[in-house]
C-alpha cells in the first residue's frame, strides 16, 4: 500500500503527539513539529506509510535524545494486559468456539496503538469484538487453511496486544514462530516484550531485522525472509503489517482493526468484487490475494 | 486566540481537501499539498488561526487559478437554506420563545462550514439544536442585554448559515448592521451572498474589509472599526469570528457550534471559574469577558 496524501496531515498529528511527549516547552514542541514537517516534503509516496514512518520516528528519537520514546508505555501495556489473561482464559474456556474467540480477542488487542489512535477503552473493545462481524474471509475458511498448515509465522504488532497474541498462539497445534521488530519504533513489540509476555513458552521468537512499524520484506533480515518464504501460513497482526504486505503474494491472513480511513479505502480497493464495505472500527480477518 | 500547534496538521488536512477540489491529478494534488506544507513553517503562532489562514488560502487560490474556490458550494448552500425558510418560520411561529428558537437555529446553521468540517447533516443538527443545552451565558441574560441595546452589529460567518441569520435578525427590534467579508475566503459570506439571501431587507450590509475567515480588528477597514466601536451589542457568529475576537473587550455575544478541540480548549481557558466544560459539538451562546 502506497503512502496517501491523507497520511501527511496524520504523520504531522502523530509528530505533535510525540513532541508533547518529548517536552512540555511549547517552543521546543514547535521546533520538533517544524522539523518533522520539513521531513514530510521528502517522503516517497510510492513507499508504504510504515516505511516513511521510519525516518520520521528516527528524527523524533534523535531530537528527544531518548532511544525508546514509548518504553514506559510499552511496559505498562504489557503488564496491564498480562493481568487480564486469567479472565480472558476463562472466557476462552467457556466459549462455544475457543479458536474463534481467540481470533476475536487478538483483533481486539490491536486497538492498543499510539500511532493511529491515542484514546481507546480496551474493555469496551473486548466486549464489542466478541460479537461484532469479522469482515473479509469467513472464519471457517481460516480454520480450514489453518488445519492444512504445518507451521505458522505470526507477525506481532504492538505491545500489550502481545498478551492477546499469546492466547491465540496457545490455541494453535503447529509450531509457531513469532516475529518482532529489531529495535524501538512506536510501541511495536521487541524481543524483550515477547520474553516479558512469555511468548517463548509457546513459540520461537525471531526479529524481522527492522525498526519499521510493519514488515517491509526487502528491508528485512535474510533469516526473516527465509522464515517468511517457508511459512505455510502467516498470521499478520495490525495495520502496519497489512500496509507493508497487502500486495505481497503469500499465504497471509491479516488480522486487524481498521483505525484509519486510508486503510479502509485500501481494503476496499483490494476487495474485488467489492463486498465487505470496510470502514473505521471494523474487525478484519482477511486472506491475502 | 493564538494558533495552536494542533492547528498545523488541521491546516494541512484542509489544504488537502482544497487540493482535491482544485485537481483530480494526484501529482498536482501533491504539489499543492507540499506548497501548503512549506508555508506552514512560516506561520506566526502568535496570530489567530484565521489570520494565518489568509496566506494559506491565498496560496491555494493562486495555485488553483480560480479566484473563488467555493463559489459553487456557496451558491448551493445559499439556495438550499433559503428553501428551508418557510418551514423554519413555521417552527418559530409556534415556538414558546421565538427569539430563543431563532438563536438556536442560528447556531445550528453554523454547522455549514467547509474549513473545520466536511461532513454534516443539517437537518439532524437543526433537530438537535432545538433542545440541546446552550452553554456559556444564560438565554435570559442575553435577552436582557439585547433589550438594552439600541443598535446591533451582526458578524456573519458562512454562506448557507446566512438564511438562518436572517431569521434571527427578523426577531430583533433594533437597527442591525450585518458585516460580511470583503473578498472570497473559504465559504465565508460576501456582500453578494447577503444580497442573495435578502439580508438587505432587514439590515444594513457592511464589509469588514478583509479576506480573513474571522474579524481581525487591526486589519479591518476604518469604516468597519468605527461601526464595531459604536455597536451597543455585537452578535458574532462562528468559530472564525470567535478565534479573532475572543480576547477583545467589547459587548460581544458569541454564537457558535464547537467544531474543533482547540476552540473547545480556548473556551474552557476563558471560562473562569471553569463551569461549562465546553466540548466538541456544543452549542455556545457566550458573552465576552
Amino acid at each position: 500500500m502506497q503512502t496517501s496524501l491523507d497520511c501527511l496531515p496524520c504523520f504531522l498529528h502523530q509528530a505533535l503527539g510525540v513532541a508533547r511527549r518529548i517536552s512540555d516547552q511549547p517552543t521546543r514542541q514547535q521546533e520538533i513539529l517544524l522539523a518533522a514537517n520539513r521531513l514530510l516534503t521528502d517522503f516517497d509516496l510510492d513507499l508504504s506509510p510504515p516505511e516513511n514512518a521510519i525516518s520520521l520516528y528516527r528524527l523524533l528519537t534523535e531530537m528527544s535524545g531518548c532511544p525508546d520514546l514509548f518504553a514506559e508505555l510499552k511496559r505498562q501495556s504489557n503488564r496491564q494486559t498480562l493481568e487480564m489473561l486469567p479472565d480472558l482464559r476463562l472466557k476462552l474456556a467457556t466459549a462455544p468456539n475457543p479458536l474463534e474467540m481467540a481470533v476475536r480477542l487478538a483483533i481486539a488487542g490491536n486497538i492498543i496503538d499510539y500511532g493511529a489512535l491515542v484514546d481507546f477503552d480496551l474493555q469496551t473493545v473486548i466486549n464489542r469484538c466478541q460479537t461484532a462481524e469479522l469482515k473479509g474471509t469467513t472464519f471457517s475458511q481460516f480454520n480450514s487453511d489453518l488445519r492444512n498448515a504445518r507451521n505458522i509465522l505470526y507477525l506481532a504488532d504492538n505491545c500489550g496486544e502481545l498478551a492477546f497474541d499469546r492466547l491465540l498462539i496457545e490455541q494453535l497445534d503447529q509450531p509457531v514462530t513469532v516475529a518482532v521488530k529489531e529495535s524501538p519504533i512506536l510501541n511495536d513489540a521487541l524481543r524483550e516484550d515477547a520474553l516479558f509476555c512469555r511468548i517463548d513458552k509457546v513459540a520461537e521468537i525471531i526479529s524481522n531485522g527492522t525498526a519499521c512499524p510493519g514488515t517491509p520484506l526487502g528491508r528485512c533480515s535474510k533469516a526473516f525472509q527465509q522464515c517468511f518464504a517457508e511459512a505455510d501460513l502467516i498470521i499478520s497482526k495490525g495495520q502496519g503489517n497489512f500496509e507493508t504486505l497487502s500486495e505481497v503474494r503469500a499465504p497471509i491472513y491479516f488480522l486487524l482493526m481498521v483505525k484509519c480511513p486510508t486503510v479502509a479505502a485500501h481494503l476496499n480497493d483490494l476487495d474485488n468484487p467489492p463486498a465487505a464495505g470496510f470502514k473505521l472500527g471494523d474487525l478484519v480477518l482477511k486472506r491475502s490475494r
